[in-house]
């Protein structure tokens, strides 16, 4: 239970850190879409280890496997599975771990719920689990292409260091320019060297990711629990290290007063109907209502650092985790593709089901 | 679609603002449990309008019918149905809206997506809409109850105006203490000054509401997708009004680093696994770690305001929205109760899911 | 658990039999679905009872009040509230099952599942349940007649009484010229007589349904688990007295040969393919045909006879159930509602789940 | 969608017959279960092609490789991804179904649903899909045995021939002595030359299917829509070629009257209530009364036979199909193993979802 994600366009992922693979299954991706692969596996590089200094330094190919549901390049309609087999798997690294709860991990939690747990690396508890969801994100992308939706989401804020962006205008390429994933090229610079510093200290950062999709058309969502807000900050708070989600204005919008806080509908040019602000982020009442949909991302620093520190064994008794193995100083750039995989499921999801609603006049 | 919430402990509601009335039918709930069917009204009637000056005015009594489920005071494991007639119905009030889309509501968003709408009190988009969730909430609560589990909110800030409470040691009834429901009795009545403010400038406020679960054991929460958090997250996203969401240390956990965050183990003086910090909010891996549940809740200043504001009409043509009608200068003072609905019926839910795992050892 | 039924067009039924009423919410009906509230009535009065001599005395109105989901005659693709009041409830007519299990009725598995039931009327098992389903059904008619589909029901055997019925031709005003809806006028004649004899002697008689659907398009199913067939298959076997489903030539097909079973293709007058001959009963692979759906259900005779019957009470101690109550020799005439509508649930539910598929083209 | 079974223990399956390999994803599955991965194989080898001379001739090895979920023999409680790669694939054999609708199978069907579909061997309408379900069932089963509940199934009628089997007794070694999997020696043998025959005339033959569950507690099951034989129905319709199922005592049962169908209730010998006959097949009111659970299952003669067919092209225009590439004369023996795996998939559904229900005293 709880390895399934969607209604309609529904994934299911399986996998281990240090297990044979990580997979995922597609099931309600529409037949007949052209199915590029190619980009199935750029949001898995995107998404891999090892790409550069900022993170973990892990080599995985992270090459995808199709084993059903595609022919020819066309989906079939049918359940799309795909595999991603574990490579680099040190499975010693992990020897301490088996005796002391790493703090803020869920060693402890998996545990007391379970009762078993897979040690090395984290099992099913590390954020490598996330491969599954990356290619099945990239296959809700390409579908959400063909409605004219674009995500982009990019590393906003590192450690209170603050990037400034506009939502309107970013695009993907300008995220990838630089190894930390942020599209404001100087902020990009400061924040790596404080992701370098806590490399070098042993320790780690958090930060905050935007993301914004573009093209959604008003309509979609569905009131009143699987409004679009409350299905995307599930998709988010679903995510490793995630502790906060905001749609809009969020926090700083409890500050304003109504009268400041309101859209103002007016016509547009283009004759739709739009908002002269866009504190909704692109959602009233759960349903989008045509403009950009915009979120921020809360992302607690990495729990496992490179120092010693005080914790207990399974038994309750006092130890020390002496630091081992390989970390990711900052998970945010990582993350970037991991956020706009699940947002694009949430997205795909509710295009369905959106779908299904029309009337046929016999 | 989007009208029941949760797996096993499941809620359906229906209902529209000034229609005959609200339900919702809870399916799941476990049998034999002695429902106190006073609890419930007590519920409704802290979620209530017109408890006080700094809410609205509307008069409904919402008395809630057992109509199945319940006999002799004892569930019968079958679903439990309860009605809420409406009986303040002003549907005249609403005539404007009929043409003019109010801003930062849900008219046009409703049009865009069914193509037609109850426009009376906002129909189905209605913060009453929540009457049925709360009514569902109220038996989770009690079947929480029966696990030692016991769940708090309060206003805690209000425009920006900031409450002191301590989450280990708050009781609901102390939360019940003022109109403006903040246990931090000084900030209290700066608050509801506050709110008194904006309600004579015809403008409304936001603010945030934190909510704390004390007594879950470590173990609830089901990876990867339906973390405990996630769910939370959801289900708070999903009510009218809220723009964020954070667990434990949410946005301000981003400044820190990996060794300030981390929650170091150590064994308490009951001889269970506590952390020294609780910086991951009693949730690690989406499991619970036995440590108190924190979340704090964004709640947008009431999009309805007492001012003339500039919108369009369902043609887009620009019209001015005169004021009309009763408003909530403060939404948060009656969302105390809906977000400790929720998330008892997040809770309860979990519970559930929790307790199908065992093996029998035949 | 247990008491919602479909995916996308889904129904949640709650009530017990003797208790306040009985009722329906269906969520996932369009918008703009102009609802005819008499039609939902007039098949809540062929499912009621007390309508025949054949059926139970029992005196209910079954008037369906609607809570929700409908603004002057037009679904608002919100959910739809409906409520049947309870009327005759004569709680004192069992008095003995309080305390004797009922033989071939749900007394002992319901104590032996929830250790608690409601007593009176078989409680939740009574197949006054039906009546939530019948509503919801009712809904479900009138969006498929949108999409050309009628479904028709009828009684074609009673204790091994055969009626001889053109599936293709039959109507429902045929079906309903007589108390026993078989439309084989002279057959009837010979069941109704068999079910008063039945009645005289305190015995009871099961029988054979027959239903139709045409006007399905081919391609509504969703493969593999959830088959058209399979679908409507749980939907028959949900029903209270049924022990058998067939799909097509059922258990008959079993004795053929593959040469002579095949269903060959040709191409009709109107230009579509089409086969020959219809053992397929409409559905293959589990996807619809475009040929009329065939299906036949078995009821038991009812297990309310009036004759004494040796059982045991809650502690397992012999006793005698004395006769007492009312109660229905055949259910067949009151089921064929019943089938109709839990058919017109799947097909409803098929037709959202096959629309929501399409790939727009941007 | 349609691809998934089960709500608490739920598989997902994938995988197309002549594409990389069939697949299939377990959720749900309680941790700590020793779990024996050569007993899964076992159900895999029984329902293996080229078994004996009576089903098809394909070779595949059908080896699983267990993907995730399981550590040291020892399930994780994480989901269970399985693989099984296709290797005997003969895409030419089907050349000509790209052009001829074969009659009876899924091919017009998958094209007026899909628009596309994988021509070799059927693809996803294969009966070859069926392997994942094996896979996944076997672990049900091994989850089951820790509850007390075995699983017999076994050929009972193959066209018209019938065997007499005493269901309170048959153990499933007795079931595989032969390869018809008929337990009554000299009907198999008869039933075996029947098969025979009809591979010798290029044709094929159907049959009936009965399976017993016993030890099944009372109380599993969920009334009122996913009452226990209604699962088991949608589980059985849900398999290829099945036409009609039957609980208790079926479609024979409408010949009884209800004095003669009632099963008395007693006190067994070990103080157990029981009943003195079974035709309730061991479910009342949707829930199981510790009695045996019994079912009947009508297989259709296999759709390819080695004759040729008229039928149409994909245009609708007259051809006709040649007999071509290898075919099952009776699916039956090679169903039995699944029709047990898919029995298991339900109970261990149920067995969870009843188990989440316990209220805990605090």
């Amino acid at each position: 239970m709880g390895n399934s994600f969607g209604t309609l366009f529904r994934i299911t992922t399986f996998g281990e850190s240090h297990g044979p693979g990580l997979g995922v299954v597609v099931d309600g991706c529409p037949p007949r879409l052209a199915l590029d692969v190619v980009a199935i596996q750029v949001e898995l590089d995107r998404r891999r280890p090892g790409q550069s200094r900022l993170v973990s330094q892990r080599k995985e190919g992270d090459q995808v496997e199709i084993l059903s549901g595609v022919l020819d390049g066309l989906t079939l309609g049918t359940p799309i599975g795909m595999l991603i087999r574990n490579q680099d798997a040190r499975g010693k690294d992990y020897d301490d771990i088996a005796r002391a709860y790493r703090p803020s991990h869920a060693d402890y939690t998996y545990d007391a719920k379970y009762g078993i747990r897979a040690i090395a690396g984290g099992g099913r508890a590390s954020a490598r689990e996330t491969a599954g969801r990356v290619a099945g994100g990239a296959i809700a992308q390409q579908l959400l292409a063909q409605h004219g939706v674009t995500i982009v989401a990019w590393v906003d804020e590192v450690a209170g260091i603050k990037a400034t962006v506009d939502d309107a205008m970013i695009e993907r390429a300008a995220v990838d320019t630089n190894d930390i994933r942020c599209p404001d090229t100087p902020v990009a610079q400061t924040m790596i060297e404080r992701v370098e510093r806590a490399r070098k200290d042993g320790d780690s950062v958090g930060g905050v990711i935007r993301v914004v999709e573009r093209g959604v058309p008003a309509g979609w969502g569905e009131p009143v629990f699987d409004k679009l807000e409350a299905d995307l900050a599930k998709a988010m708070m679903s995510l490793p290290a995630v502790k906060g989600v905001e749609n809009g204005s969020g926090f700083a919008g409890t500050l304003m007063s109504g009268s400041e806080h309101n859209d103002l509908f007016y016509k547009r040019a283009d004759g739709v109907i739009g908002t002269r602000s866009n504190r909704s982020g692109g959602i009233q009442g759960g349903i989008s209502n045509g403009e950009p949909i915009t979120m921020r991302i809360a992302f607690k620093p990495t729990a496992t650092i490179m120092r010693a520190q005080d914790t207990v064994d399974a038994d309750g008794n006092p130890t020390v985790l002496e630091p081992k193995g390989r970390h990711d100083p900052c998970v945010l750039p990582r993350a970037v593709p991991i956020v706009e995989a699940m947002v694009a499921l949430v997205l795909a999801d509710h295009a369905l089901r959106h779908q299904a609603r029309a009337i046929p006049h016999h």
